[in-house]
């Protein structure tokens, strides 16, 4: 069975409901940085938030309309059924979902009839007649409309008849899909099929939003396109509120990988594991290493007995080849896996190592490198400057060098009834000088920054181009407080393109300090100096 | 339907393969401690391990015969079926389990042919005949048998007839119960429920034992017990090896509170957030704040719009009562919050805002202040201590203060060949005398957090076991490098309870400056200074 965008939906709800997420707080820029990860993997719909709801909804829509280049997936624009009593062209925020620029909008609303008396404050009537006007406004006036029925199958439980009412008066009123949803997440699988199935009999098109409470989110989600429904709605990394929504890979990879059914643009679930990291890099919550798929565990083998009998046959050990979502198997006594990855990550650089002099000394020279760093704390799949430099180091036997350190120093002063300030003080010697320098910034490593960049600037004015954009730091080690070791991220742009590196200490500053070298010998180097 | 511990078997692995996780690493002593804890959530069978496979298992039998004191549970020794051509009398491992001291040992066996051939090296009747040896040969013993049948599913799918008749070989020697493993974890629920079906067809007792490699581990034990499987098997957190284990927690709560199926002695389950923490301890791996019925997120809402209904009826908005398991709501003071949530916050910190004097305008006051503070960067949804300093200072007209800072200043310093050093040095008002102190630390958070204690602890000498144990950094914002604002969140405990504190700034030392600062001044009045 093969599927199209439209036939089947599968369709991310990391930007609004996941979100929702204790401790995840995103900003425009991450929500921008995050759609891209998402049309990278192919979705059909990405939902981007509520615009009007907030300042920071309605900014990253009015930006998405203009900085988001979509290959796959159409914005969808996120928002609740028009208030009782009001017409829906006259809602403000029915308005600002009609203004979002968003060709599709998915409207929330409520099928419980406890909910709409006690949360609405309005009658049963009232309620169809909101939903019925804001899907026919929004189709009136050229959008597309899905419904979230919330608290779905808590009110078909409680008034069976109500909610299916709800369904077929958006349908009717023109809604494409009425997405079912366990907003409470108190559901087993058995029970989701037979509601859909009972669902789909009066014809509306059917999707599903599950979250995890039961630990079943996935399966929930399963059994609902087992019985019928062709659009599932997810998040990345299975991010969301209390236990969280269904991870849309896991889902995705089932549905392609054990149930034989295609639902995104062909090779694109190969990059999962890479986007699910790299969104958890945005979102700064630490990967879950047991994730399934994608997690770094999730094709470890502590091999032991079963070594010899692996090589024979990997697939007797594994549910399936890992490369299918771009993960690797690791064997945590060998490091085959490690030197397959140093080779792909290589050539994706521009360095076909193997076929260097003694390339097989040289890769496994490298990965022996990055493993020990690694234990250190470091990571590369972020930091492919920082992965870049080592490699040069290692193919050319030295690594790039445009100045040489004496010392730094930094000081962080803070008076009473002023803004702290810091001082960095840098000493070392580039282009044949040795040369001081002291700036000034608002945090240390602010202040280390410009102050570097003053100092290399007298022998190498290009680095006068280079901006510090982003400045990530993660405590690895917790229990440990301030004495943990950090690992910090920097990006950097030469104003044409950007790139990352890590440094990583016991200090903090220090981290940062190895990092910001990093970024300007790399930078320095791209630049042809 | 209720079930007795014989009648339905909950078997906890955690011991055995859970520690099979990457990273998890157990000492006799931890072992016996997660024991001690599996017996106080009531499971019938504990798992400690493979005696005579490696000296560790073989002590924890030692002294679980006599350190142990089981109240509910009963020990199993896992461990494999004798070696092809040896009698099982005379197999040295078999005979590790016979003196293990375990009334039950659970015989692990291949059941897939292609594992039987290339793992084993054996043929496929020898391989039913050392099934069959060694059970009899435990059963002659006086030991109770449980069979492991391991790549079932996989063995089913590639020789139905062969792995059925590995089944009924144990069986029909005296196993107990055959429990069918998905040990590569590939399952879907309904597969599951079919092979299930069709295995009970042949008369033996079936159990289950699922990986969590597609996300469904635990929708797969349901699925199995649906149709009829009589004996779980999982782990206290979903440890295990790749995916991990189903999570037995969740497994048995869907049982008990969603399938109305008591598994567990009368409310035992009422303890299962808290030994699943304290499992986490002894572990040393983060609890996983989004893990069903016990994370800390799982019943967390961020109340907003919602808070007015949840006041009315919180079981509108939550899939069951918390208290089931052990576990409590917990509203989140977000950017959402309105007055409705900070009512309900106060109320769960112990103040009755709406009855104070000028409750109304209390109220008002502290919403505003937190909606202030929020835009600025703080948040409020983890770091309860800074809040209810806040709300303290807005009942009682100041904020407590121990102490009045004049000034403070970090260097952190570095020379070529050595680590950074910081140093802090703060100026401070506190009990009534001027303090000057310089701290020390290998960061100047660090450093900073040294010095204070130092200065501090002249006036108050409760803080010396005050102790940083996590330290966030989050940096809101982002696009803007190390010009954005930073957010830290700092978490502080005295030996008896932790609490959160959090700091926003330019400069991330100014914002942990602020986060140190209300940590030690809220551990301050807790302690009653």
């Amino acid at each position: 069975m093969s599927s199209t965008p439209e036939t089947f939906h599968v369709y991310d709800t990391t930007l609004r409901d996941g979100a929702q997420q204790e401790g995840l707080n995103l900003s425009v820029a991450d929500k921008l940085s995050i759609a891209r990860q998402l049309d990278g993997l192919g979705v059909g719909y990405i939902e981007g938030g509520w615009p009007g709801s907030n300042p920071k909804d309605t900014e990253f829509f009015r930006r998405a309309a203009h900085e988001l280049d979509l290959q796959h997936a159409t914005l969808a624009a996120f928002g609740a059924t028009r208030r009782a009593g009001v017409a829906a062209a006259d809602d403000p925020l029915v308005a600002a979902l009609r203004d979002s620029g968003a060709s599709v909008v998915t409207l929330v609303a409520k099928s419980h009839d406890r909910h709409v008396e006690l949360a609405l404050r309005t009658t049963l009537e009232e309620n169809l007649a909101m939903v019925r006007d804001t899907v026919s406004h929004l189709r009136t006036e050229g959008q597309r409309v899905f419904l979230d029925a919330e608290h779905f199958f808590d009110g078909y439980r409680a008034n069976r008849a109500y909610a299916l009412e709800v369904l077929r008066t958006a349908y009717d009123a023109g809604a494409e899909v009425v997405a079912l949803c366990d907003t409470n997440g108190g559901m087993l699988p058995s029970w989701v099929g037979d509601v859909v199935d009972d669902v789909l009999s009066t014809g509306v098109r059917v999707g599903i939003h599950c979250h995890n409470d039961t630990g079943c989110a996935v399966a929930n989600t399963l059994a609902a396109v087992d019985a019928g429904a062709s659009h599932v709605q997810g998040t990345l990394n299975g991010y969301g509120e209390r236990t969280g929504n269904a991870d849309l890979v896991s889902v995705v990879a089932n549905l392609e990988l054990k149930l034989g059914r295609p639902v995104l643009p062909e090779g694109r679930l190969r990059d999962a594991t890479r986007i699910a990291h790299a969104v958890a890099e945005v979102t700064n919550f630490p990967p879950a290493s047991r994730q399934p798929y994608v997690g770094t565990s999730a094709f470890a083998h502590k091999a032991g007995l079963h070594a010899s009998a692996i090589k024979v046959d990997p697939n007797l050990y594994q549910h399936m080849e890992p490369e299918l979502v771009g993960n690797d198997m690791r064997l945590l006594i060998s490091d085959m896996a490690g030197r397959a990855s140093i080779e792909l990550k290589g050539a994706e650089l521009g360095y076909d190592l193997a076929s260097m002099d003694e390339g097989r000394e040289l890769i496994t020279r490298i990965t022996t490198r990055v493993k020990d760093l690694e234990s250190q704390g470091y990571t590369f799949e972020a930091a492919d400057a920082s992965f870049e430099l080592l490699l040069v180091e290692e193919v050319d036997g030295a690594r790039p060098s445009y100045f040489e350190v004496e010392s730094w120093r930094v000081i962080t002063d803070s008076r009473p009834g002023e803004e702290a300030v810091s001082e960095a003080t840098i000493k070392l010697l580039a282009g044949g000088a040795r040369i001081i320098t002291t700036g000034e910034g608002n945090g240390p490593v602010n202040a280390l920054d410009q102050s570097l960049r003053e100092a290399i600037g007298q022998a190498y004015p290009e680095v006068a181009k280079f901006e510090l954009i982003d400045y990530k730091v993660r405590i690895l080690d917790q229990g440990h407080g301030t004495d943990a070791v950090t690992r910090v991220l920097i990006e950097t742009t030469d104003g044409v393109s950007s790139w990352v590196t890590v440094g990583v200490g016991h200090n903090v500053i220090e981290a940062s300090w190895g990092a910001l070298v990093d970024a300007v010998t790399y930078g320095l180097r791209r630049n042809g100096a």
